[in-house]
């Protein structure tokens, strides 16, 4: 049972550095989304098109296994990037976040998306300071993933199914999706997008500026 | 540093239990493949496929946060599984699959596949005794996951490209993924299928019959 305790204490002392993330970020006023999903759901594309379509203005913490690719294409989109490498962790945690806050400039930031590394397991365990957790699932991965994943769906206050634009060509069924989701969490905002068409992106804008609002 | 220390001791220890499983497994001359993909990429419908047209015996431990469902896809297909939850946990280890292999029956089986739990980093660091790791990529995940998750590519000595029915519709280029894939792992033999449509499966299967066979 070693293990389990391992993991309690490591929990632990994340949650009190996420609390002092946190106190940075209300400090600066910066409103701050823990962006959350399997690898190939569309985090990066999701960002390029919030840079591109939102009144604000947007900082990302771009947290990858290792590489740059996602945070030269945040940057190639206008907004200012740090990349983490977690060198195999397989999500980010408080540290790691609070190692890059200082390469941001928080207090001239309205809102600081945190992209979390590719993985619908781990990044739900760890706060990282945010005030919003949002998840992105792809309707390719398919339509059982509340039943196998429900930690990442309890925890998130808002679902983007993405690639909507290929549900003609996969079996997986969005409205079951969305009814799984709410079972686990009633509360769950739920918007059905393509990245690709740039469909349905304007309800997923308008949260995020009701999350600045408020 | 702490944690990385407590990560090294768990990884010895785990690299021991597998020792032991892999002793299990040559006694009983079963061969075993440890089957790795991000969540929805298409492990249990490549299984199911699998089991319906392979002339093998096989076995299917299931790994899964919780819930039963795959394991009961694997039942119906008509292979003896056996059901790991690991509340939480994102990959199987050595002690985990020691634990299930008490309720399948080694000597009657020719093939035992280990289906990890869905995600791209951690199931390739843990050994859980297998002969051979193996990966299923999906195709919409998108033509950057070598580059973004390298340790599964260099650990996997076969990798399957599912969803290849959808290339017309997807922007992510299979030839890029085999290329980089063997540029971080020149031995790798990789397969390019449609579980849904059953196109190219044949090569996977001799794939397996050749490992059943040495």
């Amino acid at each position: 049972m070693t293990r389990v305790t391992v993991v309690r204490d490591i929990l632990e002392a994340n949650d009190r550095l996420a609390a002092e993330n946190r106190r940075l970020f209300d400090e600066a006023d910066v409103r701050v989304v823990n962006l959350m999903s399997a690898p190939g759901a569309g985090k990066t594309t999701l960002l390029e098109r919030t840079i591109a379509s939102l009144d604000l203005r947007i900082g990302v913490v771009e947290g990858d296994i290792q590489g740059s690719q996602d945070a030269e294409r945040i940057d190639a989109a206008g907004a200012r990037s740090v990349q983490i490498n977690t060198n195999g962790a397989c999500h980010l945690d408080a540290n790691m976040v609070a190692s890059a806050l200082g390469e941001l400039p928080l207090p001239e930031l309205d809102l600081l998306v945190i992209e979390n590394v590719g993985n619908l397991v781990c990044p739900a365990e760890f706060k990282v300071g945010e005030h919003a957790k949002a998840m992105l699932l792809s309707l390719p991965e398919g339509d059982d993933k509340p039943a196998k994943y429900p930690l990442m769906f309890r925890e998130s206050r808002a679902l983007v199914i993405n690639k909507m634009d290929l549900a003609p060509h996969v079996d997986a069924d969005p409205d079951r999706i969305e009814r799984d989701a709410r079972t686990i969490n009633p509360e769950i905002e739920v918007f059905r997008v393509s990245c690709k068409t740039g469909a349905g992106l304007d309800a997923w804008l308008d949260w995020l500026r009701r999350l600045r609002a408020h």
